[in-house]
């Protein structure tokens, strides 16, 4: 049996979810990294030498024929840039989200790159969850009827730094963006109007950046379906990210997934533990899964799950939820 | 130890729930079932037979002195004249909810029947029941710091006949009024706003009633505290109430209820039992414990739960849930 | 519809668990008590006046022949003597486990009354706990298959004082015989049978009465089916009591019940509520189903769920378990 | 920072089991395949392609001294010779279980590398298993007091082919070795005494070869702390895997894992997933953190936490437990 070379990786930042990225490349048999590109040398050297790979700047791998293709995980307003360079030069991309936080800058990216052939897989990492997936595929083989309503829950363990608020393009745009991609995941179809309802009250920070850290979106299809985002900045207890699907013949509902099954039993309750912290570990199957799909979208078995399209959307939706904040009036979200 | 007189009451309705609390207040030691009312003779006298009861005209319960107090079973539209006979004849009064369908008359109600002072219990049942009384219960003491997301989840296993649809004052002032009683419950703080977003998903006869079905309410406090509300007319799989409080320290939730805890495990998969089907079984102990509770207040031991201003409050949501609904906006909800 | 004449009930002992049965019998429409028979007036007296009963010597009772059914709840010396008069005098009888904690005079009791027609039901109440009867119920339907091994766990919160340990027969005889008697319901065939292993851990105060508090015994039948249970005094969280039957398509599972589903999640993890604490709550709807049962006995539409006989097998194979544990080898169980 | 060379690893065995602990070793950044050994060449010759290593015959192995430590995932009577030969030629051996399936030649083994100081870990996989170690790590914390009785469930998805029966030593020295050391890992002290009682009731060609596939072993120590361990080697719903430990001061349980969290609520109950189907699966994690554990040990960081001794034991136990089913009788453990 011949074995295939393996695709030729650039990774570009190496950062906590680039070195994710990395070690999902590394360890496939069927994928190397090939160059690290970060403008912070220590990061890319370190993980360059875990993974064999060589630092390079952006020039050397958008020139190097032999790379099939780029993961972008370096700061969000360079993906904009970096997308339209990997797909001109012909190479696939892999792109965390957003694409950019102004929706003028996302139209202008797929609207350069339209004619590309090139795949574009944007980093929607719970579309690999594997019980989100298990999930859409009932929902899909009609397992509860006609979806009604979808309700996502999705509580970060603590709020990040506010250098990192003021930057993050708000609530909607940083963190709901991802409940909003479920919400299209699962619906079937697209949204036409939404409501959103918001406050600040886990930081005065926060607040003081007139952004907010309690939301509640609602978004409703033609055909009456109904979806329902509930965010928090803060859950004491970890990271709470559960989906639940209601439809005419039943529902679908996952649950957080806790370190392990351990109870202890003790006089004074049962107690079990807590759901893993954070999505490093909460999505580590899905960043691996994730990995897995752009392989098979590499080798032509597929085409991405998560597309230009699927950010485009979902940064219309985040947009008309903030354009509701402001007015307290239920806002069509543009086709 | 000399047995104490146990409180005569007279039962005034002898359908479904009329029959839940006829047993409860014939099982408990301080009540017995004086009389019961109902326009339906039959139905009366068999309850009334296994009660050990005597079925009279209204007339002859506000006339008998020895009538501790009445319990209100009856249709809607004869609630709020029978509360205020109640309450102006010196009787205590139990009436199932609401008062009345219009907010005029509830104020009136809540007027004519202000200087009385025998107390009026309205029955919230879910208030009682051990989950939700035990979450309000930490919620007070602390144990997830400040309130801040509250969410109810409410959906009934089938829609009721047209018939009652039509008479019944639309889903947000039947059904979401329990749940808009549950968020106040839980919320400690009154909402200040209301957004409604609803369609009409599980019948043609729903829709062709101008009602809807399926539903989701956001209330906002003036704090910040969001509540939502999602309802549905329709789960296959039985009656579905589950509550959430989120707050600043940790949450709370509560689970359906199944008949037993019986798991089976076969290839295709690990099956437990669904929900109890509706609220006669699910909610079997929260009316034996109003019961309970009103039995305590007429001992002078507490106060009612929930009173004429609960059932005002949440019809003036539900109300306001309406105005949202049709013009798309955010509702300030009157004080 | 002509109203059926309840059966009338004479209690005999008013302790805890004569309580339990009194307000069942009194809740119940088709039961009355009649008589309460201990011979501690006071208790006799304050439960006689909670259910309109008459306190009565036991010669009044067997000569009354209005009583159609006398139950037993007195001290365990009693029963044999009560069950023999009370079937020879024609009532029926449903007694508490056990018959007597001597194989020699159960033998002499099941002899003496062999003849006698009225009905007896040995109060082996977990038969009635809807989980347990569930899983009988799927057993028997063939969900699993062919049984191939039953496991009983079953611990108690604490353990009884040495006063109660020193009369109780013994660990097997007392608390393990509920767990054979769960054994043989699952099994479906006589154990053949039986080894036990078993320590004094508890307490000294045990092991001073050379009685013993942490065990396992195993069953098996002449078909190669196993019963493992395993017992402990001493659960710190409260009462322990599940069952488990692996069969050859199939396991079935029950579970605690915890007083309520309320879940509390905190930085530190998980809380659920722990098991309800014993038997008088976690069996609560075993006891009045057990009634239910008994009515339905003595309306001759069945017949009793547990007999002498069960009464008998149980503690032949506690016997046996007895000698195996003085032995150390495995015991043949009498026929 | 100076990267240090990767442990060089030989690995003998390229079967189901080979192939885990080969990707282990290969996506562990402190180790590398250096050799595959396999009788059946093309095996060898793929998984050595896949891990870029070279296949080899033992003698290089053993010749070599730039090998660090060898992993023997060879059938089990090859098992003893490997291991003598690994630690006498000074590398460290980690070998899957057992060491052999005599006793007498486990006892050689451990007496002819008595003096050799590489270290040896033997694949009790499941001590690493997350929920497992963390139970460990309780117990030892005394969260749950004095231990009193551990449970040990475990069953096989299916019965193997009869021609791995006939060659596995029997079920206790085969499977229930596994949960001996897991009895043993939990219970804090050896034990003394064992009881078995087994049948052959999965297939009639494990009866045939006088095996048997559905027993329960009841161990007990010198302080009375007792062990039971249920097995069936056929359980239709998968793997199924759980341990508890009951102490003075509480439990602790863990759970069966299934694939995903999802549940799937419709009118015939509320369907989870079924456990992980076998041990490939199930103990993934487990495999990943047996293989850091080996590296920590190669560090010199901390010291192998199964050793030739916990293989004695485990065999010593199951010996005697023939011994018991044979004979009827409880049986004392040899020191």
């Amino acid at each position: 049996m011949a074995i295939k070379t393996p695709f030729r990786i650039a990774l570009i930042g190496a950062g906590r979810i680039g070195k994710v990225h990395a070690m999902n490349i590394h360890h496939h048999p069927e994928s190397v990294v090939q160059y690290v590109v970060d403008p912070f040398g220590e990061a890319a050297e370190t993980l360059a030498a875990t993974v064999g790979a060589t630092v390079a700047e952006p020039e050397t791998v958008f020139a190097d024929d032999s790379v099939d293709a780029i993961v972008i995980c370096s700061a969000t307003p360079t993906h904009s840039d970096l997308i339209e360079r990997g797909l001109l030069s012909g190479k696939a991309v892999f792109c965390e989200k957003p694409i950019d936080l102004s929706i003028e800058r996302v139209n202008a990216v797929l609207q350069k790159t339209a004619e590309c052939t090139s795949p574009f897989l944007l980093g929607f990492n719970r579309r690999f969850d594997p019980a989100a997936a298990a999930m859409r595929e009932r929902v899909v083989a009609g397992d509860i009827g006609n979806v009604e309503l979808v309700t996502v829950i999705s509580k970060d363990p603590e709020p990040p730094p506010v250098e990192y608020i003021r930057e993050s393009g708000g609530l909607f745009r940083d963190m709901t963006i991802h409940d909003i991609d479920m919400a299209r995941f699962m619906l079937g179809e697209e949204p036409s109007s939404v409501s959103a309802t918001a406050s600040a009250l886990t930081s005065e920070a926060i607040a003081a950046e007139n952004d907010v850290d309690t939301a509640c979106l609602t978004l409703q299809c033609a055909s009456g379906k109904i979806a329902v985002i509930t965010n928090s900045r803060r859950a004491s207890f970890g990271y709470d990210q559960r989906i639940e699907v209601h439809g005419s013949l039943g529902s679908l509902r996952t649950d957080n997934v806790p370190a392990t099954t351990l109870v202890l039993e003790r006089a004074e309750g049962v107690r079990r533990e807590p759901p893993m912290h954070f999505f490093i570990e909460r999505y580590a199957d899905a960043y691996r899964l994730e990995w897995q799909h752009f392989i098979d979208v590499l080798n032509g078995e597929c085409s991405p799950s998560a597309t230009g399209v699927d950010g485009q959307r979902a940064l219309v939706i985040a947009d008309a939820a903030y354009e509701s904040l402001n007015s307290g009036a239920r806002v069509t979200i543009p086709a």
